[in-house]
């Protein structure tokens, strides 16, 4: 079970997106080697904008547990989290955060890492292409 | 119904907060002159630190609109929101963001403005005494 493995579970959440016509993220929480939860965006379908993968993946995390700090946790996401993703996984003091592809114009980086707790382990780019290409291919059909 | 109304009716919501053991911080979205969501800061009781007043109050907004984008709307909170609420709000659109008391700590301040839409005006410091007093009051009762 390692970082790609998560991050194919991820992709299958995004898949779930795409086919529901939402812009195609998706996201899964790993405590130890237990799944904890799994989501994908949902904004369209929900007529909200905070119903990003991260931010539902880390609501059923907090609720599963029961507490409201994810320090064991890794979260993979297929794209580069928004600011108001980084902040809330700043709050939940995720131990590590995997991300697939880098989003130049949206993501977090463009800000900087200060919104993320001190100890967040950060390791972007897995399976980069696979997960940018599902969401240039879901613009494409936009077009 | 001017800002310091609705400034008053988001107090109201930290007040509730206080009540409940949580960090009072309210929030209140007009539209018009209609008040179309009020909630406050849920993230102990919920166990989910996404449960922001901010969070919750676009949230219930965009159900009640049934719409993605809140660009006819202001959104009156108590204290300076944290990164991740200034990114909801800049997915959001919307149009207003009055706030109370500043937060020289988590607030989106520090970090820029870069996260919220252009468009977005943004008013600090009203009625920011009795906003920051409240919060100030709550951390003496928990020391």
């Amino acid at each position: 079970m390692d970082d790609e493995y998560y991050m194919r579970m991820a992709l299958a959440e995004a898949r779930e997106a795409y086919d529901e016509g939402e812009i195609p993220v998706g996201a899964v929480i790993v405590s130890g080697d237990r799944v904890i939860a799994k989501a994908h965006n949902g904004t369209e379908r929900l007529h909200d904008v905070t119903a990003h993968a991260e931010i539902m993946a880390i609501t059923a995390a907090e609720e599963m547990l029961g507490a409201k700090y994810l320090t064991d946790c890794t979260l993979y996401v297929t794209l580069e989290p928004c600011v108001m993703c980084a902040g809330a996984i700043g709050w939940a003091q995720v131990s590590r955060l995997v991300y697939g592809a880098g989003d130049e114009k949206r993501g977090f980086e463009q800000v900087g890492r200060s919104m993320l707790h001190p100890k967040t382990e950060v390791c972007g780019g897995v399976l980069s292409d696979e997960c940018s290409t599902l969401v240039k291919d879901f613009f494409k059909t936009r077009r």
